[in-house]
This record gives structure tokens, C-alpha cells and sequence, in this order.
């Protein structure tokens, strides 16, 4: 017996390896600051856990069409469509568990192997892992720092395009850094993606996570629709992470694809839970007003808590729920070369638990700036500036 | 823009086609009988209802871990090692979005592309498409009808072993022929995979829907537990079809790959799910025997009903909740070659749905006989009555 040759291309996000530490630290007696994690500790709106409760027991306990129920793809193709000016309807929805199936079932449909894909880097770990694992070659493209946050690295994206890219993955509203594009910069995308025939995987998991003006999409520039899958989930913008509720929308050709793959592996999403989220979607709640309002108090706090550090000085990002500051000073303050060591200090010495950019994505050739991640949606306001004064302690110091 | 290669060896279950077809006749007018779905129209318990609505209002609305919440993989082991009377611990014990997921999972952790893999064929369909996916071949092996029921052909799946054989799926209570090993066959399969070192998928899925004895597993014969992977559904004992809860049984060096699966795909199964599960099955609930008791009776008159019609002279299945009855004399009698065109003409003139083998498996070369599918899991005693004497009188009948 052996296991298949594959595997060794298979990667993981090595962010739960800080969980695992957080919480051994905190089995030994300590109160830690969980700034590591990107779950939401704010609780999903009653409207929808009723509207689900109802489902459930109004019997809508067995199968649905793998593609999802009629209603809720109707729903999803609306929502979508309205709030980013174009028009979708229920073929061009596939209803998900969760947002991040989304990642692996669109690189399987658009890539063959040898492909180039481009993924942004940092950036969520699973493009990396499924590009590779598919058998394609993991394209990564950065972003530069500016005053106001970061920019996409637009002349290396231009540069990183070759004949044998398929696919683009752009993840605006940007997991670890925050970074959200400007309308020139999305159209700079739009161009190359237009210019070089790619399809693009719009990753919008944040898409609703933005603290004052409109979102905006990539897929509403001409020419773009049609090459364009958005990754939806329900996880941030109403509190639902461990439901498992999601959807891909794009082209119906791309989305039928998506709907066997479907019914080859998780045969459908819970049935009950797409009832639930219907009444949810096409309801006025206010649930994701409220969690949009807690978030903000949450990240200007942590922005105030990191700025008073010497030596960050980090932009407030307008959108997401994570800040990605440079800590070049602090390293050196420290002595330390490798960003993981000062993770590990915080947690020992401040209680402070929190990624670094190591865990997104390995890597760039000649990369010499530090980060660090920290989450904000799973910690409330009064522990950020408590973790966060006793971070400073760590920070400031000189070991 | 182009579409994966590998995609023109994606299979999907084509018994949806049935679906479709019953849903227009439907819509027509006419009272369609269901007994193409293997879906069940029985309310989850009571218990296990309000457990789930409970742990949704208790908030455990947020992520919890890929592999599944330690207290669920505790129960599942436990439940499935007493079971089975072998013992498996959490860590061999990976929750899944249903059993389904399994198998896909399975195959990506075991087979290299080119590698051989033994499915039962009929069989359900997703076998031969995960396979083929993937990249390795598809190798059936079928049954021969005896007096009881059907026996697994193992002249044939002896013959069909080479050195590229790397795994064996195992679907002991099969759909859709119902069959179920004798011990002797079980153990005849197990010194086959012991001998030519293959790994095992048991596709238990139906284990717990038994009529009369007990149930047996391949994965007590010594030597089998570390070659096996049990697939493992709340579907069918709890009927919990729709809501996608189910977990892979195994060595812990497979466990652990496929929890990097679920890492890189749906990230963990809805959370609260998880806790309303762990009640279920710790509890002494009594939803499984009711479950159990009503499909004997459905059974039964399934199984009255067809043998009164003329040419039909069908076993009764001590497991699952299929019936598949040879239709040779009925296709004779009315002058047919395809079977699907009896499925058609039932339809129309009997107002009756079911599947065919075509359903479950491409056809083997050689293949003569002609068989048909009936499920009893989604239809009530007396329409199962009125449904069968309608196809009686459409069967019994030269056109």
C-alpha cells in the first residue's frame, strides 16, 4: 500500500499551526489575545437562526438539487447583481459549502496541468495549495506599501503574464493586508485579463466587509462578466463562518461545471441552511449593519493600540478585518531575522497571539520586509487594547 | 479561454435525468410514484432536531476544526468501532460534508494516475467518475443473481486483479442490487486485497439499515483494519439525507491527508451540526429502529407488489432500501432492447418512476441481462400499493 505520488503538492493553511500554540499557552494558565484567528466571535442574526430552526423543522432535511435550491440561487444571482450593477440570474449561481470550495472547483475547471495561474502573494494559502496540487505552476504577484495602505505590484502582475497563463486569481478587499483597489488600478487588471484572454477567479469574500463608500467589482468592467467567477460566501457578512454557506457565480458554461463537481463530492449544501439563508438574503435584517458597526470599533482600536507601538506605522484599511503592519523596526530592535521568532516571543512574553506573513503563501525571492497579520473579528474591543498595551511592553523592548 | 482536459472524464449521476423526467410528468398532472429516489421522506428525529437548534442558539455558529470537533470524532469512533467490535479512536475519524465526500477523498489519497481501482458495477456511479478523474482505471467487477439475492462475482474480481491494482472499493449492502456478503464472501474479498496489498474503501453507508441479523464489516477480518477506509453516513440511519453529515473511518495516515483535504476544500462541516450530532449519537434515541421499522414495511409491500407482476420474481433484500428485480421476461414480452425504454413507457403508462442499471455504472461488455431499480425510502406504503398495481398492469401487458 502506498499513498499517491500528488499529495506531496498539497498544502495547508499553516495558520491553524498558531492555534495549536495559542491555545497550548493558554492551557498552561495564561489569557491570551487571539488576534490570530479569522473567524467572527460576534453572533450570526437571530433572523436567520430562526429562519433556519423553522427549516429544519418544517422538514427540509433531505437532498436538493446539487446545485442548490431554485430560491436561493435566485436570491444569491439578485444580491450579487444588484450590488455590483449587473445582472445575474439562478444559472449562474452554484451554491457552495462555504466560500472556499469555490477556489479549488474554479482551477479545476479552467486549468490544465502546466498552466501558469496568477495568485496573489501574500495571500490566502489555499490558491497556492490548489494551483500546485491540480498540477499547474503558482504564479505569485505582490503588492507594494503606499501611504494609504498597499497597492497591487502592477508591473510585476504585467511582468508574471506568460503565453501558458490561464487564469488570474484577484482577491480585492485583500486577506492578510487589507488592500483594496482604486478604479484604475481594477481596470489595470481588467486590461490584462482582457488583453491576455485569462479567466479570472474574483475572490469578493470580503466584498461587504468595507467601512465607508461603495465595493467595487472587477467583473462589471466590459468584456469582464464572461470570464469572471465571483467567490460569495455568507461567512463575514453575517457572522456565519462555521455554517458552511457560499456560492460561486459566474458564467453559466463555468457553473455547470462547478454543479457536477457538486454532485461528485458533497452532493449538496445542507438543505435547511439554503432555506434559512433565503429568508435572510431577501429579508431587510440588520444584522450585517451591526456587525459592520462592531468591526469598525474594532479596528480603530486596533489600529490606535498598533500605531502607539514604536516603530509601526500602519494605514487604517478601509476594508476586511485584518491589519498587516510592517514591523522592519521591530526586528531589528530585536536582533531577529525571522518574523516566526517574534510571533513566538509575543505569545511568550504578551499573551498576544497573531499570523505573520509567512503564513501566506511561501515566500518571494529577494522579499526583505516583515509582517505581521492581526485579526480583529474574533476579539473584543476592550481585549485588543488590553493585548495590545501589553504588545507594546514586548515591542518596545529591546529582547 | 479554454475548459480543463480532464474534464471530459468527470461522470456525474445521470439518475437525476429520472428526477427531471418524473418532476415534468409531474408538472403535467399527473401523480408521479417516486420510487427512482434514494432520498428519504421521513422527519429526522425529534432529538437530534432540537439538539442542532439548540447548538445554533448557543452560538457555535463560528469555524471549528477541518478534522471535526474532537467530541463528534470521539463519538463516531466509538460508535462505529463498538459497532463493528474493533477499536478506532478520534484520530481515525474525519468528519465529512455526507458519506460522498469520502470517496472522492479516498481515491485522491491512495491512487496515482494510471493505478488500477476495483469497483462493483452496477455500483453507485460516483465510483467509476472519481477514478476516472482522477486519473486512474476504472476496473468493474459485478455480481451474479442467486437464489437469496445477488453474490459478488469473485471469479471475476479475482480475474481483474493486476499488478496495478491499488485499491478495492468494497460496497457490502449494495446499491442498488441490495446485496449483502455472506462471511465467507466477505472473508474471500479480504484475503484478496490481503494478498495483493490493496487498500480498501467499505462503502458502509447502508451498514446500519439491516433488516434482520447483524451486520458485518471487512474491517475485522485481521489484517484489514490498517487497509481500510469505512465510509460512514448519518444519511440513512438517521435520515439525515439533506443534511450532509458523515465522516471516513480509517488508518490514521490516511485520516490525516484527508483532513488536508477538507482543509482545502470546504473547511469543516457546519459547526453546529456537529454538536447536534454528538447528542444524537450518544443518546439512546430511538429514531433509528421507528426509521428502520417503517422502511420493513415498505419493503414489503415493494416486494408484494412486484412479484405479483408476471414475470417478476424478485429475492427479498435484508438490507438497504432497494429493490432490483431482472425485467428480461417483461423486455421480451414486449418486444424491447433498451431498458431505459421501459422506464420510459412506465412512466407514461403507469404513472411509476424508477431507475435502471444504466443508472449505476456504464455497461459491461457481454452484460444481458436487463434490470430495474426500485427505492422504497421515499414513498408511503399505500401509494407503493397503488403505484405497483398500475405498473402490473402496464408490465403484465404486450405493449
Amino acid at each position: 500500500m502506498k499513498f499517491a505520488k500528488q499529495l506531496s503538492r498539497l498544502g495547508t493553511e499553516t495558520a491553524f499551526a498558531v492555534s495549536g500554540a495559542a491555545t497550548q499557552w493558554a492551557a498552561k494558565g495564561h489569557k491570551v489575545y487571539p488576534f490570530h484567528l479569522g473567524d467572527i466571535n460576534i453572533l450570526t442574526p437571530d433572523s436567520i437562526i430562526e429562519a433556519t430552526a423553522k427549516a429544519v423543522r418544517d422538514g427540509h432535511t433531505g437532498y436538493c438539487p446539487g446545485a442548490g435550491i431554485p430560491e436561493l440561487r435566485d436570491a444569491i444571482a439578485r444580491d450579487v447583481g444588484i450590488k455590483r450593477g449587473i445582472e445575474y440570474s439562478s444559472e449562474n449561481v452554484s451554491i457552495q459549502p462555504g466560500g472556499k470550495p469555490v477556489i479549488g472547483k474554479f482551477i479545476m475547471t479552467v486549468m490544465d496541468p502546466g498552466d501558469e495561474v496568477l495568485y496573489p502573494n501574500p495571500g490566502y494559502p489555499i490558491y497556492e495549495s490548489q494551483i500546485e496540487y491540480n498540477g499547474g505552476v503558482a504564479v505569485p504577484y505582490g503588492y507594494v506599501e503606499t501611504a494609504d495602505g498597499f497597492a497591487l505590484d502592477l508591473d510585476a502582475l504585467r511582468d508574471a503574464i506568460t503565453p501558458k497563463t490561464t487564469a488570474l486569481i484577484y482577491n480585492n478587499y485583500q486577506n492578510p493586508n487589507g488592500a483594496q483597489s482604486t478604479r484604475e488600478e481594477m481596470e489595470a487588471v481588467a486590461k490584462l485579463a482582457l488583453e491576455h484572454d485569462l479567466w479570472v477567479l474574483a475572490d469578493d469574500a470580503y466584498y461587504e466587509i468595507q467601512y465607508s463608500g461603495q465595493p467595487m467589482t472587477i467583473a462589471d468592467i466590459p468584456g469582464m462578466q464572461e470570464r469572471t467567477v465571483i467567490l460569495y460566501t455568507c461567512s463575514k457578512r453575517f457572522a456565519m463562518t462555521g455554517w458552511r454557506l457560499g456560492a460561486a457565480v459566474g458564467p453559466s458554461s463555468v457553473i455547470d461545471v462547478i454543479n457536477k463537481f457538486n454532485t461528485n463530492a458533497e452532493s449538496c449544501t445542507p438543505h435547511f441552511i439554503q432555506r434559512g439563508m433565503v429568508a435572510a438574503i431577501e429579508g431587510e435584517i440588520l444584522g450585517p449593519a451591526d456587525i459592520l458597526n462592531t468591526l469598525r470599533e474594532r479596528r480603530d482600536a486596533c489600529i490606535n493600540g498598533l500605531n502607539a507601538i514604536d516603530g509601526i506605522d500602519v494605514a487604517t484599511p478601509n476594508s476586511t478585518f485584518y491589519v498587516f503592519p510592517n514591523v522592519n523596526r521591530i526586528m531589528e530592535r530585536k536582533g531577529l531575522r525571522d518574523v516566526n521568532a517574534l510571533m513566538e516571543g509575543a505569545l511568550k512574553r504578551s499573551n498576544v497571539s497573531f499570523c505573520t506573513r509567512k503564513h501566506f503563501g511561501r515566500l518571494v525571492e529577494g522579499e526583505s520586509n516583515h509582517y505581521i497579520r492581526f485579526a480583529y473579528s474574533g476579539i473584543d474591543v476592550p481585549d485588543i487594547n488590553a493585548g495590545l498595551k501589553r504588545l507594546k511592553t514586548y515591542f518596545d523592548s529591546v529582547d
